[in-house]
């Protein structure tokens, strides 16, 4: 379902592919990607320069064609019709799952709850598995580059429960410094809650080593693999996390549909949170009783479309190779790097080796205002602070630019951002 | 956004305008309007029976295509790019609340909380107003023809909280018993959460005066509106409810989102529920501020090309006039009642009077058998509990038949469910 009908020519030339990378063949080969994206162009059909993939990505027309198809010809409800056709939707909503867990290296598709995003995803553990297992005077471990969707929950959790929240600082060049966690973390932390990859400073956090440090103490460690999930390949049993929440549309899927992973014994564990049909087992006005993982936490009427989608989205995504896509986005950012460097207005922030993600501040030039004069150059970068306020406290701005890439960027986005930030220049001269 | 290119034939020839019933014209009128819908031909192009519009509605193409284009060439983030299409998308976004404002005659758009169906806006509802507002001793009313969708969010909260669950009976054909309710209602009930039109025998609620009742003992009435809201001109001052919910994909619209409305100055008090991004004013360590109503709803990256097909499927749907789609699917029911009283074997459940919908019995033969003969026939009804558990046992039955009408029906679906009837009757004679 979606596999992308260019794929075979793609495979033949691709942008991605090892040993043809994208500095033989820039023009032709991102064009070639890049055909498959209507939203990377403008409404008078120039190429969009499109470096906010980090909020959202772009969807290739095998998701939007996979989308069409669900809510037409083929939709029905599914789990409960008697009619052949709900059967069927119901078989690709199953397969989605399915889909999602070997995307993700999960055990079993029992492991993977369809949430509307990474932020309810959160959410959903902090209330759940939280309410049922953190207490007064436990504490939770978050850091300095949180992104506000991993800050929040945890907040109303322990303001609830009485418990206290820790913030593990960041090292020198932007990554969460595992030295100072292994150090802090004590007994009474019940939770390490720590982004994979920093929406800001695509800063790749040592996931099995925190992994080790929480459960050395007894913690559980959930990642937030917003940022991860587009760029990296994923294995559970190797990462060594507990929960793992990541979002559709930031990996060139919809909106309105997102992943919690937890490993099996403990969503098994976990008590239902929103109660509804398809969640139960039985309903009775002297008591209910619920089904079990993962239907337990999907109440109503679930995302199905959505969930078709994304289906189509890991495809084709997955199909270039999570590897090679982490390798081009991370030469995209160093060659990024390479060529801001020499503005000696610009102040690049967090680490040299990033995942697809580059944050830097302008001398005398609010990032908005960059922003804004880039929009004129068909250039769309972010400016703000990115739902991490606490780090761009650490950071000392109250706000930055970021850039972040695609498996559809290519070189000539970079360049398009450095002409801007020229223009930039002179106009603030 | 989304209006319908046949609009204007349509109103021409409408199966639906006053004084051109599908009595006079029925092949050729409904033809018309069926030829929006992709979703209602078998996959061998024949015509779909489709029964089932009570659990999920077919889409127009208007609505398809408002969901590619906004996936497609028009897509972005919304509320936080600081390029145009970003901010475009925020017009979109922000139009479509304003559109749901304006259909269900709500007092502002910033009464409109887009939630992923009815269900999370019910259990939004239960947790945030309940946990506030819900008490030890206090006590909640509910009706026997809930779906469960309305009755397990009540029970976790009551069970949290220490409150008690008050279910009032039906009258003898089917009717939330407002008698009984005046009678029964106290100074302890807090809430009063009904089915506006019920999912199972289309029953329609006599809302003015629960919101009367539940009013004068200091009550707040919540309606499940998700069978009214496809079906009946909906407005919330007349109605006189405090809180009401709806699911988009029953309405012709996609899946993965739905309405909360809930009156200005009760949301405005209304605690966050889930943290998160966008819900926010600042974050910080040392606590967070949280947005006004509805943002602070709506953590995270909100539902953003469901929200614009949204808009599309209530432009469509409310062109044909919400008093003449009344009209016309009760007309069907009273043709379908009339046809299936024929039989001897068919006890019909439910109201003379209903929404859309009919549900029914067949001495012999269990509903899903009854479902699967009739799929054999490309027609589509519903068999089973319609997560409506406590119904059924009122009605003395594991399971109904569920016969449901939307705007594409007319009489040869009918004439088709019929047919197929009187060949199951043959089949288990």
């Amino acid at each position: 379902m979606g596999s992308p009908a260019s794929m075979s020519s793609r495979e033949g030339g691709n942008l991605l592919r090892p040993g043809t990378g994208l500095k033989e063949t820039p023009a032709s080969a991102g064009d070639q990607v890049r055909a498959d994206f209507p939203g990377l162009l403008t409404a008078d059909g120039q190429p969009w320069h499109y470096l906010d993939t980090a909020a959202t990505a772009q969807k290739p027309r095998q998701v939007i064609d996979a989308m069409s198809r669900a809510l037409g010809e083929d939709y029905a409800t599914v789990h409960r019709g008697v009619y052949s056709r709900s059967a069927n939707m119901t078989l690709g909503f199953e397969a989605a799952r399915k889909r999602v867990a070997k995307f993700i290296g999960a055990e079993s598709e029992d492991e993977i709850v369809f949430v509307r995003g990474a932020t309810e995803g959160i959410n959903l553990v902090a209330q759940s598995w939280g309410q049922a297992n953190v207490g007064e005077g436990d504490r939770i471990m978050l850091s300095q580059l949180e992104h506000h969707s991993n800050i929040v929950p945890w907040q109303m959790l322990a303001e609830g429960v009485g418990a206290e929240i820790d913030v593990c600082p960041l090292t020198e060049d932007g990554l969460i410094d595992l030295d100072w966690l292994e150090a802090n973390l004590t007994k009474r932390h019940k939770m390490v809650a720590l982004a994979h990859v920093s929406n800001v400073l695509g800063s790749i956090l040592g996931a099995k080593r925190a992994a080790r440090a929480a459960h050395a103490v007894g913690a559980k460690l959930l990642l937030d693999g917003c940022q991860s999930a587009p760029r990296m390949r994923l294995d559970m049993a190797e990462l060594g996390c507990d929960f793992f929440v990541f979002s559709g549309h930031k990996l060139y899927g919809p909106t309105g549909i997102g992943v919690l992973w937890a490993r099996g014994e403990i969503l098994d564990e976990m008590p239902p949170w929103q109660g509804g049909g398809a969640m139960i087992d039985t309903v009775d006005f002297g008591g209910t009783t619920y089904a079990p993982a993962p239907q337990r936490f999907e109440a109503g009427t679930p995302m199905i479309t959505e969930a078709i989608a994304l289906h189509a989205a890991v495809d084709y995504t997955e199909a270039f190779g999570m590897e090679n896509l982490f390798a081009h986005e991370a030469r995209l950012v160093r060659k990024a790097r390479e060529a801001l460097s020499h503005f000696n207005s610009i102040r690049l922030l967090g680490p040299e080796k990033s995942a697809g993600i580059l944050s830097f501040a302008m001398e005398g030039v609010h990032p908005h205002d960059l922003g804004t004069i880039l929009d004129e150059e068909n250039v769309a970068i972010r400016a703000g602070h990115h739902c991490a306020q606490p780090l761009m406290e650490h950071l000392g701005v109250p706000a930055t630019a970021r850039a972040s890439f695609g498996l559809y960027s290519d070189e000539s986005d970079v360049e398009a951002l450095v002409r801007g930030i020229e223009r930039t220049q002179k106009i603030f001269a």
